[in-house]
């Protein structure tokens, strides 16, 4: 546990990846290695009971095993000896069957699976949470008209619905890749000194299967001690979730603005208030989720510059892994949850997006009219017409519809009240209604299938 | 064309990926939007023809573009501007039928889909290039003994097979996925002003399809203007086969080192000739591909930290994308093909592989001959004498054999052929040959597969 | 010139950063080289005259030097055989004379430093100019009251002229710092094929002196070839204050939001126009600022990861440099310019500062009042009475002010005159206008110093 | 405490990065401000009593502290509660006193500066440990000749003592940065609320004076709250030095490889033992370097893409910091250490030196026989010569000087005396005692100014 471990990690997610749960794992591979190798034959069976009982994080020395390991340059290496001196206490005999045929990186790298394992189902089940709280926005608000915005400026008329079903269909997308990519990732790493199992002679095959067996996980066709691009995938695959988490994140932070009031997180309480400032309200989710966004792409590419590892093992690049990507789950972790939390209590204030569509008084329709006139006046001059209409009312403050009243082409064109009629947000919006409603039979698709 | 465009590019890719090439993109998409909108009725038929007349690369000022898009903001707004101004000199009541319901992003992210497409299966055919080459060196070498190393310390013996295997896995691994994210990433862009293509009131939907089907590409569900994640995936996808790349190119330059010299890239005639040293080669295909493995990852991050993108279009992150994204592919192309050019003419010297094998004398053995005499002695006694063997090996520079020889116990244990045949590299390959023929069958089958 | 040459570039920074300004660079070194030999009487003085006519861009083919260059693995050897070949053309027994001594990496980091030279002047002046600008709007807003945001909401009254006074702060020291490490990193790069200088003889030094004055540049104490560290510094300078210029760029764009619309850039005419809505303005210079600020932490990493260059002349890490570095700058000349031409025109709307201060009637200004209850009744109860006070005016979507009018023990302490002063947020600037004093004095100083 | 500590940090470092480092450092600057408060009368003397008793690390509850930090969103607001809580119980009174007119930013980037004074120091004092073990090897092997390596191939002579040298001045450069950035860097942050320090009315900026010397740093201009330029340019001196550190690391890991062979860790006894391979050890120091300098430039990249932060606190970029700056800071601690050990106890094999300079049976010594025969030949027929007589020796497997020998125009040019004492590394050194002197004198004059 650090200080930062609620702030920058889901509170579960880091336990499984805390440094007892590392070393645990890592002990539970040498457990089923032992196992696997007394069901092949090659080691006695009472072996594996003594080591079974001496490899429990209990009996572990951490800082002894932090110490030792700066001289040994891995985890493994101090680790297997308190192992095995424990095991000798439990079992003189049975001391000489731990670790055997085993590298460093086998058991290392097997660890980081079985935690991964155990972490990606979190971070996937609150992506589901954050998706469900964004399609029942999208269902709710469908049709609700906000300001589109692009470059931070408001520009044509959408829906708050259909906001929130772009936000669901990334989601979405981004948690399938995670599936997929961790359902490849997450296998046996099992070679030896160099990859061949050649300390474990003809029995090396079988005892592969038995291991994989034992600890819930596939084996790959071969070792990948130095070949890191499935983890990667993996990896990659989580950072685009987190990047769009932050993209969720950003546009909540933005519409949350003191000046834009459109969203605020309901019954937050104490959530983000201030020290000094009686009145101030922290969009604390969209800043965990923001500021995940700005740190896990860097951690992706320590990981990925780091994938030229050297012939059978690397140097440098295999170990700038070790904390770097349970950083980058840890921060993936934060992400999702904070943005379920924040999707899930997110208050839609309809008066402000109401009003703010309204705060340009009519230019955000500018485009509507152009539409609108071209049938009749061209492209061109409708164009011309609706730019100094726009010009007009900006300088002179006044709405865009007066402004487009001063005009004896658009009155020669349209009734006031076809001006007011296609002045409308409400009869601007496209396939707004169409695109939420794809987003939400896509969602039900998946929810039915997973159910 | 710039000076580095065959260095740090595959030439043709680089063609698709030219300033030219992207703004024929553009106009194409252009073009294919007037199509689509006659297609439904929308605007007339010699429209089109007056459009398509006009949309060519030759008729566009660059230097007027380049300049334009400064105040632009995007290179669409200039070029439709261009564009317009020659469909008038052809036909001037077609004006007005250019970029109809279109946005700027609609253009800019639709016209990289299109050069996405052509240029992916570029890197596609040279990463099957380059994993076809070591498919090769896997069969030919499948049992050739030579040093395992990890840390770059040898370690134990593997064959040349078994690393071109682990090669050739990666290779293709990496190659799946990337035909995989480009399915999924490369669709159409089209969504007007802020995504709800409300401009083109009922015609919009049918001309998506239309627009989708003329250019060859699906369309997605909903516009993904400020969602980047399936790009990104893409992306991703790409990266790690870049790190493949440069795994492989390292791999290959350190097996080049003068003092190793156990790989050379044959007829290379003048390839990496030194400008003053008569008697140097070096190795540049894989200085390529380390110099890609270390660029890509930082553009991949920009890409991703990129993602989060304000409201209905960015305002930063869009633009970071478009010369970063490009520049990531052509990164791509340069190292697999320098990689698939390096790999096909790889020279093996078999002489140089056994001469370091034995160049600790032995030492490289000496996990083999603690496993042969753990049955007799105990693995931590087997341990203890092999290490004080070493020991001895290294301070008296003399052979492991000798060494073993001046051990009571070994001799007690082993006769000197049974000690001779144990340090006999050949004899403790493991799963070597097993490994490299999973890998080749599973080539064979993708090979078969997309025949 | 590329079509995004003026939009992520200074166009004159561009022009020193081209494929010509480089290889002309890489002659120009040529020609000194062949001079400082001449003036040590190494070479005669004529193969100078015929080094110098060869030696110009005109008589280069960018393409085959191209070409070549993917062979070769740089850019020095195919033009060292062009140039040879020229010398050849002009005076056949000067070719001998041409590069002598001299390694590839002497011509491409020299003609790197030479390129530098030239454009870090232009940042720098770009960057003075956005900094004037600050200066002018820190002096003329030296006390405009405008609503502090911290987390995105209004927290307490700053001014507009403290805001700019610490962009100016920032951009001065930004432009000091690459000004100090441009002196120590832009210096001659000169050692032979491994730094020793060997084929020069006792030449050597005399050679490098003259060399180095010839143009312009200091002799460093040894070459750096595979010490990158002083350039490093450089770029992470240059890093940094693009960094401060993406700091005000967002500031900026958040200001200009439709609905805050504290900002605009005044006379942009068509300046970031829209291609489909008449009304839109897009904040292109942010634009640029912010996307040079998610590009260049990128650009830089990769430089970093590539500093452990092996032994004498990297493999690959050298080569990641070449497109990487100039490209950084680049962006950087667009970022100063873009900002520099932003602030230079930015016209500050006071009313609409004043309205959003407004926006939260009064409880922008709740610490204040907090504060001045204090003295009377104690922090903790002071901060209680204005919790509930904020509360209710929220509830009741009433001002502070009649909020806190309805508490007896608010009531009992201050005067209705009293909290109406209280809550003002002229009243409550604290040391704004001391710190814009500040950095305009600390300003003006560096102005007359360098006047 | 993490079971990386030792790994992958200066034990040392890591205690001064802690949590409870972190959080006494925030209670300091609590005290110090109430004592500032109180040195100018704000507040009564007897509070900062109370305070300073109340404000220890044994009295808070981290666990408590991390889960409330998840929802106030930093660590400042549940710390400043609890030690209110606690003032409370030692002195009600006092309550009321702690934190005033701070912002919870004050106390966290002070905090920050705190902990870096203490750190920077041990980065710096590990960083002169291994230049000085730099300089006497430079000093040791001044003129031993070495094959320089470029490229990873073998190029022309260089000496052991130049290779060292170049660390040496590379390690000074890098100290004397950070040294400066720091003087810069480490400064007091005050501004309370937005940065007008307005809370405390005129009392602030006497306040902002103590606070300074209290903590024995300087008080800036004005606040840095969302200007990070000044850390960044210390976290960008850090990078670039430990760039530096992976360079020698790598040029180390090289040299010690087992074809290789020219260096070695004395005295590591346990050191990179492997834990299957009794004959190995791994170059753990050198490890840990590449790993820092991989790991890192991703780290600043973070940092730098966090500046653009939004008005007067940021909402993401100011969060990204908290754990990505100390973890650089700690890595950087590693690294310095690391090498510091490693190249403190370096064995340098003089005899496997000698050996691979003459691997190439002469061919590194091609350039001096082109240099020597030009006087006679003229450079072009010169190099023709040994381009031939090198291909021969590569072919025939001979030396460079028999395949000279067997060249007309050499034996009538040089006798076999020359050609020997041509090919002699030792006549072909270059400036490389004289770089390394020039290197030695400059580190002897900053040892004696800080002396």
């Amino acid at each position: 546990m650090t200080v930062y471990s609620s702030l920058f990690s889901d509170p579960e997610a880091a336990e499984f990846l805390s440094d007892r749960a590392l070393v645990q794992a890592m002990l539970d591979v040498e457990v089923a290695l032992a196992e696997a190798q007394a069901d092949v034959g090659l080691i006695p069976r009472d072996a594996v009971e003594a080591i079974r009982t001496a490899a429990s994080i209990e009996h572990i020395d951490l800082v002894v095993l932090a110490h030792e390991a700066a001289a040994a340059g891995n985890l493994a290496i101090p680790l297997v000896r308190q192992l095995t001196e424990r095991v000798r206490h439990v079992r003189p005999a049975s001391s000489d069957y731990v670790h055997l045929g085993a590298t460093s990186q086998d058991v290392i790298d097997t660890a980081l699976v079985l935690q991964l394992k155990a972490v990606v189902p979190l971070i996937l089940g609150n992506a589901k949470r954050a998706a469900d709280a964004c399609a029942r926005l999208a269902e709710r608000y469908r049709t609700t008209p906000m300001a589109g915005r692009t470059w931070l400026q408001q520009a044509t008329p959408i829906t708050v619905g259909v906001k929130a079903a772009g936000w669901l269909a990334a989601l979405e997308r981004g948690s399938l890749a995670v599936r997929e990519r961790s359902e490849t990732a997450l296998v046996l790493q099992f070679g030896g000194a160099s990859g061949t199992l050649a300390a474990l002679g003809s029995h090396a095959q079988p005892i592969a299967a038995a291991l994989g067996k034992l600890l819930g996980i596939p084996v790959p066709a071969m070792p990948w001690h130095s070949h890191r691009d499935s983890l990667l995938r993996l990896a990659c695959a989580v950072a685009v979730l987190v990047g769009t988490l932050g993209k969720i994140g950003k546009d909540i932070a933005l519409l949350a603005q003191t000046e834009v009031g459109e969203v605020v997180e309901a019954n937050a309480s104490d959530r983000g208030r201030s020290s000094s400032m009686p009145h101030k309200h922290n969009p604390v989710g969209p800043a965990i989720a923001l500021a995940a966004s700005l740190r896990v792409p860097a951690l992706l590419a320590t990981l990925l510059s780091s994938m030229p590892q050297e012939h059978e093992r690397g140097l440098g690049g295999w170990q700038a892994e070790w904390e770097t990507l349970p950083e980058l789950i840890r921060l993936a972790s934060a992400s999702a949850r904070s943005m379920a939390d924040t999707l899930g209590r997110l208050h839609i204030d309809e008066e402000r997006i109401a009003a703010n569509l309204d705060v340009t008084r009519g230019l955000v329709m500018a485009e509507a009219i152009v539409v609108r006139l071209t049938p009749a006046l061209g492209r061109s001059t409708a164009r011309a017409i609706v730019d100094a209409a726009c010009e007009r009312a900006t300088t002179d403050r006044t709405s865009l519809a007066d402004a487009l009243q001063a005009d004896r082409r658009v009155v020669g064109t349209l009734s006031p009240d076809e001006i007011r009629e296609t002045l409308n947000p409400e009869n601007y919006l496209g396939q707004a209604a169409a695109f939420v409603d794809a987003a939400l039979a896509d969602w039900r698709r998946r929810r039915t299938e997973h159910a």
